[in-house]
């Protein structure tokens, strides 16, 4: 079965306290973005590498591309306004009925089980994301007042979000909804069931500077 | 006013996949517990240490602090089968009526002015808690099903949870219940309001081995 990942890397870098995109920043020396696209290139060579990111920056990733020699061959598509834009530009590269899997471009840690895991699931399913345990106390904040919520019940979504290409064609037929924060709440709005698959606690997401030193630890002796 | 911190180093070890406790596992080489008392004895060196530990656990943690030679003048109080149980402990010795905060010992990477900070709002609003917002996407999964939930609303809740001696004392009166998951729902219940101060993104609970790489990063250049 062809299997597609679009990669979404749409941040300007406003968390990082840093004027360079999240996506950019050196992480080993390379930029964030091609430890993200490697991982999946290792897990399937044959796989199609979709990578969004803000029209502004596209020369700037190309000259970086030159610069450090990276070979891994991927599409780059100019994104959108929001994710939900960002995602449905890549989904226009997707000429197969296969599987397809959307990625943050900042999670370069995911390991390649889990994207075996999520896709498979997704090939029996439908729709698989992964999800991880909530580990500390949360509450929700009303006003000026907030209160304790049940954490059991809850949990820290992750990507890759795979899907049934058909699927998350219909989904993005659906008009655009500031409530859509991630594809399988898009998705859900079709009528589709998404199945829960178990994350990884070390396929963290890069936002912040001190995440990008806790990603250089955890990629010790990884290889680009 | 007077302050005293209660730590609570109640874990077994078994997500970290070892029989060590987690509060002896080595950080830079010291048990991980030395750096959270550290941490809360530089901030105010005149401030009343408290460590609840597991009874079993009471005798291997005093040969540690003679191996290690660790000076910091704290009180070793023996643990009950709950969190409840041993901050209860803790709190049979704190003779005054200042403040006292509540603090994970697995969170040894607590900066002194988040400490600071919870402390004056317990000072000036009765009880005062660290929160960080919800970065990822989460979702409440209910039998076979789940749905995304808006996490606008939702707070990571982190420690020291900082309290009034006398509301955290009448909080404690209550009976224990499973639904105390950390003194902030045990106060409510009380009626009083816990007032929410912006946490640290680096006060991070050490519970996983990926964590305790992750705080070796952090502590870089912290000496003991």
């Amino acid at each position: 079965m062809e299997r597609s990942v679009i990669i979404v890397a749409g941040g300007s870098g406003k968390r990082m306290g840093s004027t360079l995109p999240k996506q950019f920043l050196l992480l080993k020396g390379r930029p964030l973005l091609f430890w993200t696209i490697r991982a999946f290139h290792r897990f399937d060579p044959a796989m199609q590498l979709i990578v969004v990111l803000p029209k502004e920056q596209m020369e700037a990733w190309e000259a970086r591309c030159a610069a450090h020699d990276f070979q891994v061959p991927h599409t780059v598509v100019a994104g959108g306004p929001e994710r939900f834009h960002s995602v449905k530009e890549g989904l226009r590269e997707v000429h197969h009925n296969g599987l397809v899997a959307v990625h943050d471009g900042v999670r370069p840690l995911v390991p390649e089980e889990l994207i075996a895991n999520c896709l498979r699931a997704a090939e029996r399913h439908g729709a698989a994301i992964p999800v991880v345990p909530m580990s500390s106390s949360v509450r929700a904040v009303e006003g000026a007042s907030s209160h304790a919520v049940d954490r059991t019940a809850l949990r820290v979504v992750q990507t890759p979000q795979c899907f049934q290409v058909p699927i998350l064609r219909t989904a993005f037929e659906l008009p655009y909804d500031p409530a859509f924060t991630d594809e399988a709440t898009l998705v859900e709005r079709t009528g589709a069931v998404v199945h829960l698959v178990e994350g990884a606690g070390q396929n963290i997401k890069v936002t912040t500077p001190v995440d990008l030193e806790i990603a250089e630890v955890l990629l010790r002796g990884v290889p680009l």
